[in-house]
């Protein structure tokens, strides 16, 4: 009961050899039931002062990134939470509103709380204007990180509705052409339902590869590929702790030639939406992450910003025609001949409902890094420690 | 007057040498007025059979594409769409009708006319929805090409909204870790009012490189970088001719390594909303653009599918307060430090703009072949020549 367990983690490894590399830093890592690790989560928001209910919502949007695989955007970010809310940065009691709206629009205030809170309120605005009117639409002003995208787009499939999620972040990455880095790795995700079939979960950073590869490579005291990185002049780099020394990830693409000026513009577009249209800080201006680095002085917002949306399938065709349209789609793309050496043809989310459908069962590995951070995060707020 | 222009076009070189490459097929090619070329599209359009305020929008958004640049998708695909309807496969009378509705969104059907003509009223139609009630959006079937798609997107700005646009397209591009081409190059495009700077204008093809690249590299007689091709094996391949060969357009990200799984997705979620949600044809279903080869026997929707949607400014705050912002962001992001050797950095549609500010006052270069062929078929249609 107590009791570590020591596994070998193979979700990825059926995927085909390209995915090995992110199964290796699994391999042998203690593993802890969900129950277990959201019962410590629980505690530690409780304890900040987070009410009863914004606690348990927390949890649930945190651990649903180490459930999916993310591992960066889940308990490995506990911490970093709670020092935000030290500085005083983070308000454990936010007075989340609505400060203007349309049939189907609205901008949504968080007042400083968790993002891991304030979004999912602000979807739940976006899916009861779509459940009205069609679609719905709502862009976030002075919220915090949210957590992994896919979570929040996910609501919308229980209704039979497309959901959209995106959020910006911290300035790492530089435009295509830039020494600076202006833009955050601002993911896009949009979450599709079907029929009998998974349904289509695209959840992805705007850049090339984001900041949590770069930490497991660092793990494993590897070279990152070309492509991935500069250094603070602009040149490219494989030294992935090259953002420390002022580079910057670049953006999906790699280089103009590869089309970086698309994801620059794709990362751009996530920047608008969430922030310029809500009131946030945007590009250079949105406050970091990490409690150690001060906001700029001069901001031209407030907090970071998200942006979420909702469509009703049946507002546009019968939901069960364009599920059994959606399951025949899916089919055709998993059954994609594959490349020689390559076992099958993926659907965006395919990888994440493996891992996840793998750990709700057996269990999440913690790395032992992110692990001794929580037990001294246990000890600092006197909560109990994971065992 | 009668008289053909020889010049450099030297719209690129101003942008820093990545640029070059794509000024160079402008060389000493031979110029004409936007009018000249209007008026002979527009007479083209009109003995296909187009009612005049058809041919008219047709003649507008196709050449649009070569007043900003984008060659591949203007008076280059006259001759296309004309085969097409040869072929029978494009009605000039169309009957376009909204199927279903709700107050933020709709389906449109095409009744198999130009796409140049179902997307605008289609962007009309999303248009007057966000402005009763926030946002519009619009899932089109049964219609044909569309043009470029900043074309539909930018009709948004002039009334202080953001516009959207996505088409799916003929099957060239395989998912990651597929032999088979199941998507199009599916752009995506986002136009975004600013106040007194030029507006955020991003038109995207999912994939790496767009079919337009290969052709240039074809007339020049130069090979393709590693990362925008495969073989029909799914080797990488340099061959600018490897469509032809049965191989495939890869998407942005190039390899799974530097994140072509995003670009797939993304393409993915373009085929959906375009065609999955509208009732057309999606994936390897969708009908070819060129007439030599056949529509899939048994086709799952009606002919090709868009996506398009509008966003009310003021749905989200006041436009005047958006539009400062919005400048506030253009300024800081044209004004990053750029790279060693690179002039500065762009936002996207800035290349485009600078193209067509030249274009419009100073004319289209045409590139030799496509005039040859444009002659062509004023002595099929039996309508004056371009001179």
């Amino acid at each position: 009961m107590g009791k570590e367990k020591r596994r070998r983690t193979t979700a990825f490894i059926t995927f085909g050899h390209h995915y090995l590399y992110l199964s290796l830093p699994f391999m042998n890592q203690p593993v802890f039931s969900v129950d277990r690790l959201r019962n410590f989560t629980l505690a530690v928001f409780e304890k900040i002062g987070c009410p009863a209910d914004h606690a348990l919502l927390a949890t649930t949007v945190l651990m649903e990134a180490d459930i999916r695989g993310i591992d960066s955007h889940g308990l490995a970010r506990l911490s970093g939470y709670v020092r935000l809310w030290e500085a005083g940065r983070i308000n454990t009691k936010p007075q989340i509103t609505i400060v203007h709206e349309t049939r189907s629009t609205a901008v949504v205030d968080g007042d400083g709380g968790l993002g891991l809170v304030i979004a999912p309120y602000a979807m739940d605005v976006a899916i009861e204007k779509a459940r009205q009117c069609g679609s719905g639409w709502v862009a976030v002003r002075n919220s915090n990180h949210f957590g992994i995208a896919a979570y929040h787009a996910m609501k919308a499939l229980q209704h039979d509705m497309i959901g959209w999620a995106m959020t910006n972040a911290s300035p790492l990455v530089a435009p295509t052409f830039s020494v600076e880095r202006l833009l955050g790795t601002n993911p896009i995700a949009v979450a599709i339902p079907a029929g009998k079939e998974q349904p289509f979960v695209l959840d992805m950073a705007t850049t090339t590869a984001a900041n949590g590869k770069l930490e497991i490579l660092q793990r494993l005291g590897k070279q990152a590929p070309l492509g991935w990185i500069q250094t603070k002049d602009g040149k490219p780099s494989t030294n992935p702790f090259e953002l420390k020394e002022g580079g910057a990830l670049l953006p999906l693409g790699s280089d103009y030639e590869h089309g970086s000026h698309k994801g620059y513009g794709l990362g751009a577009l996530v920047d608008i939406l969430s922030a310029v249209l809500s009131g946030a800080n945007y590009g250079p201006w949105v406050p970091p992450f990490v409690a150690f680095l001060q906001p700029p002085a001069n901001p031209v917002g407030l907090g970071i910003g998200h942006f979420l949306g909702a469509m009703r399938i049946d507002a546009f065709r019968p939901a069960e025609e364009f599920k059994q349209h959606m399951d025949n789609w899916l089919k055709r793309f998993r059954s994609a001949k594959p490349i020689d050496g390559q076992e099958r043809v993926l659907v965006p989310g395919d990888v994440e409902s493996e891992i996840a459908r793998q750990r709700r069962t057996e269990g999440i590995p913690m790395n032992p890094v992110v692990l001794e951070d929580l037990q001294q995060l246990a000890q600092k707020l006197n909560v109990p420690a994971i065992r």
